[in-house]
């Protein structure tokens, strides 16, 4: 049940899940309490005083016995589970201008797949369908051969002909049509043949029609994630992730290719991610007590050069000019081919591919977000070491890489780190003090900020006009918070003792630019895509947010620093991971799967470096939010206010 | 140049080859002289007196110097090198009328494919073809993947859309397209699709459409054959064959079928198929110094077991009731998933089969010989361990496997043998004396007596009357020749001193029991099925004689003893190895690729065993020829007249 905190004097009053952090809560009501150690409860500094209602919270040294009683407590080490009133001390105290200037911004709720929907639309339909057969058995008068006698079962039963055959099922279909008196179900696949002839894929004795599984895989550069689907119900059972094994050849898709290029290099990124793969069905397979026999097929979306590395096919020319892919779209082949360990009968199916850096985790987000059959004109957005985008609606889309860098997965920015226990990721700054404010995962001493936490901190110094739009510190401020550093100047987030390493936590104004130049690369993907087509921003009538970094982005801050547009935020939705959901999706429905390819083929690549204008719309970013004013009219005006 | 040579006193002419052997063109003459060696020069029997002419042959130590100045020369050892006249002398006499009832009948010559003649038919278009592209080399400006490139060259120059693709290719693409400067020849496959759209099988770099190979195997229990075939010429480069590697595992299908079952005795038996094909295909490769690389297919016919072993499926209900092979049709598969040494591209082909005892072989037959097309009601005969049987035009097809059993391969047969060195082949008796004169393969010492050898003694002793027509000896002959053995009696062919074993080499009534249960079995198959359609053997207006068998087959001998019908010689015909044939013809014509499974199921399968008619048909061809003469009528008038 729901629970209200109200803090006091801003009279600030919000609604948050029983349980819920204090510290937490204060950040999301944009109520700030100096907290320098990330949660942990050792800075003794996010000090609140309960004035009405039930806090859950230890005893602390911290503390004194009388501070206790005068309902002092820290906001950090305390659980709402009750109404309650809070007041800020004075050492915390903001303006009330200041503190009511904004909320912290929304985060987007993930949308998930729909099966209800899709079968309302027709396109429940999975490529792989099981049909339960009665076959006459054989005697003297039929002695056919026992794959005629099952072509003839499948023709009778349900009028299917001149089916495409798979060799290996030859060699069980004797033992299994024996098993059960002729009783026996069928596997067929509608997805490789354009024509309505299936591909015969497997049959099992009896009656398994209600038994039909398959996977989806998401291989992300840093993370390979699976869904287990039941195709007899419709249902998404589980899913599960683990770090992509290729992370200790290198972190990016670069430093992979390269790797790739030594001897036995892609053999061994190949085997790599296989085997994290495998790792994960295992793990699938296990929690719901499935046999492996059970899984018929398995789609894949990933990015061109996971795809390439996946298959074994050498990436080598992704990264030399001009740049071509192997193979965009790349033929099913049995999952066992390459090192998959699924039934024989198992094929992938993977989505299409549309360029270099416009890979099929593009094309699956963009199939499952329905961008693509939408008349609304959309923009779909996957920040990662690339931020890829595509712009479009039912009848044209087109599509580019940004080249962003891995700034928003924390590389190139000194304490930058993945979202991992430790990392900073919802951050204040007091615009008086310069004191900050911030939460890191699972609540521990500091180690570093991950991305979200990095668009925030940005966000908030810069709204704290702590930070120049020229990502630049302020000379003029009272505080040790800014000092001189060797690369120029630096904002200390936690002080060595508050945090896990033993030293300072800082950003530095070489990290504003690497981030600023992320964003700016961004940014100038949008204008620099819009203007190919005579758009403008302000055409675009739904944004669509993906990736694994869309699922912690807060909306206001990353439109804040002009990462992205200043559009009304209900135009904003969020796809999650929208690459799985696609390959989820192709296993659901025929349809899909059928026009994945078209889809891709649909989307006009730019190669944003050869794209006129591009260059100028990227200097002309590089500024907070943006030098020119009228791209972000409400951050403007709330700037001005402020 | 042809010669001619003279016998007298019988006065009978022959033409024959400069060079012949002179025992053999008395044989083919039909002229008898007592030869009981062989040909190997050591009995001296078969002298005979060189009257005009010249002979080469060497001096002997079986004749005197004076019986050489009288012109005594030994036939076996004399080579025809002028027109001649010899003398049979009065040991080897026979009554004229004996003599001049018949020659000995003719041997069919095997058709070979004529490419010419497919041309004028429209049929010489392979399934597999190559086309060379120029394509546009990849620029920033046209950075499509490679895959695409290909693809929209192929549409270009060849207007070819929705190709199916090959995974593999994928790997070796980018490498091969940059080879000569996107300058590709692309191997299509039209074989595996029933929709005009092809396979993408290859890419070589460069134009190599002028070298285009395939292979064509036929699959025999004792003997595997392939050729190789120049698809871009439409030519047959050269064939080899070598004995099938499972024959340590078995003599026929049912001894392999039992092995099969053993452990690991299905993977030992496909192992050594594989290894049998790989060594013959070596053989060929470096015979005609080719690159294993440039092969694109291997289209393959074998009769249902072969197929199934070779295949590594389960053979055991094969012999098992109701005998239901498990796939008549098996589905295309990559040679390399099989064990062969061949490209990663390359799929295998195979002709389908009937039925448990009707295979690919026989249907590659009946494709090769053209009679699924031909208005003419023709029967068709494969002669070997079953001796198989198909009976129709085009419009219709019955077939049976006759269960002949193996005596016609000297199976059962004591002194039987394969047509190897010293096997007896050509033999006549004389019927006055009951000596024999007889030739082996080799000219050495006999071993033994292969197939038509078998078939020859049969006529000569049933014609000379010295075998009744029940297949017993006559007991009132004054010779050693016929003797009492531990099986009923038996006809000596050669005594110890002549024999390669040093023991008498003999015919009993137990082995010519199984020989004419063996013709039987064929004869009431011709029989049963024609009853079944409603016809008689006089319809039949072409014979075809198909195998390795009939490649040495006396046609009137093999008609004296039954084993054949009483037809007009010029009915019938010799198509050589048909199943070779056919398999050649696979990878000639696309046509016949995708019309062989329809030939296959327009066969209908007669199980003979179940088939009404059947053991009388049997019983009543337990005779030579026949219980009822009317079947052969000129055996009968030949038989009446001597």
């Amino acid at each position: 049940m729901a629970k209200k905190v109200t803090f006091q004097p801003y009279n600030i009053t919000i609604e948050v899940e029983d349980g819920e952090n204090l510290l937490r809560v204060a950040l999301n009501a944009g109520v700030h309490i100096n907290a320098s150690c990330g949660g942990e409860g050792v800075c003794g500094k996010c000090r609140v005083i309960l004035e009405e209602g039930q806090l859950e919270c230890p005893e602390t040294s911290l503390l004194t016995r009388d501070e206790w009683k005068l309902g002092y407590r820290q906001a950090c080490q305390c659980r709402v589970v009750s109404d309650i009133v809070v007041r800020i001390p004075p050492e915390s105290l903001l303006d009330k201008k200041t503190i009511t200037r904004r909320r912290t911004g929304v985060s987007l709720r993930p949308s998930a797949i729909d099966v209800a929907a899709l079968r309302e639309e027709g396109l429940y339909d999975p490529a792989f369908q099981k049909k339960f057969l009665k076959l006459p058995p054989a005697s003297l008068d039929d002695n056919i051969c026992d794959l005629s006698r099952l072509e003839q079962g499948l023709n009778r039963q349900f009028g299917l002909k001149n089916l495409t055959l798979d060799f290996l099922l030859t060699r069980k279909l004797a033992r299994t049509m024996r098993q059960q008196d002729f009783q026996v179900t069928a596997t067929l696949d509608y997805a490789q043949r354009r024509s309505r002839n299936p591909r015969l894929v497997d049959i099992e004795a009896g009656d398994t029609a209600d038994r039909h599984f398959a996977l989806a895989v998401d291989i992300g550069t840093t993370t390979v994630w699976v869904q287990l689907l039941d195709l007899a119900q419709g249902e998404i059972i589980g899913q599960a992730a683990d770090y992509n094994g290729q992370l200790s050849y290198g972190d990016d898709v670069i430093s992979r290719i390269v790797y790739s290029q030594k001897e036995k290099g892609l053999e061994t990124l190949q085997k790599a991610v296989a085997s994290t793969i495998n790792n994960v069905i295992q793990t699938l397979l296990k929690r719901h007590r499935l046999q492996v026999e059970e899984i018929s097929h398995l789609t894949l979306a990933a990015n061109t050069t996971m795809t390439h590395l996946f298959y074994g096919i050498d990436p080598k020319h992704i990264r030399l000019a001009p740049y071509t892919p192997t193979a965009c779209h790349v033929p099913p082949v049995r999952a066992r081919h390459l090192g998959l360990e699924l039934p024989e009968h198992v094929f992938i199916y993977s989505v299409s591919s549309v360029s270099s850096y416009v890979g099929g985790d593009i094309v699956s987000g963009a199939l499952a977000s329905g961008i693509y059959k939408e008349p609304k004109l959309t923009l779909y957005i996957d920040i990662g070491t690339n931020g890829e985008i595509v712009i479009g609606n039912h009848e044209w889309l087109v599509c580019a890489a940004c080249s962003a860098g891995p700034a928003f997965e924390g590389g190139g920015i000194r304490f930058g780190m993945r979202a991992a226990k430790g990392a900073i990721e919802e951050v204040s700054v007091n615009p008086q003090t310069a004191e900050p404010m911030f939460v890191t995962i699972g609540m521990v001493k500091p180690k570093g900020i991950c991305g979200s936490g990095l668009i925030n901190l940005l966000a908030v110094l810069m709204e704290g006009n702590i930070l120049a739009p020229n990502g630049r510190f302020r000379e003029d401020l009272d505080t040790p918070r800014i000092r001189e550093c060797e690369e120029g100047r630096e904002y200390v987030l936690a002080w060595a003792n508050e945090t896990a390493s033993g030293e300072d936590l800082t950003i530095t104004e070489v990290d504003i630019d690497n981030l600023m130049r992320a964003k700016a690369a961004m940014f100038a993907g949008y204008v620099t895509l819009l203007d190919n087509v005579g758009l403008k921003l302000q055409d675009i009538e739904q944004v669509i947010l993906a990736g694994a970094f869309g699922n912690f982005i807060n909306l206001e801050n990353s439109i804040a620093i002009g990462l992205l547009p200043d559009l009304p935020r209900d135009r904003f939705h969020f796809v999650g991971n929208g690459s799985l959901m696609g390959a989820t999706l192709l296993a659901f429905s025929r349809e899909l799967l059928e026009e994945e390819r078209r889809v891709a083929d649909m989307m006009t690549n730019f190669e944003l470096s050869e794209t006129p204008g591009f260059m100028d719309h990227y200097i002309a970013a590089l500024f907070l939010p943006h030098t020119q004013e009228e791209y972000f009219p409400t951050i403007t005006e709330r700037l001005r206010a402020g």
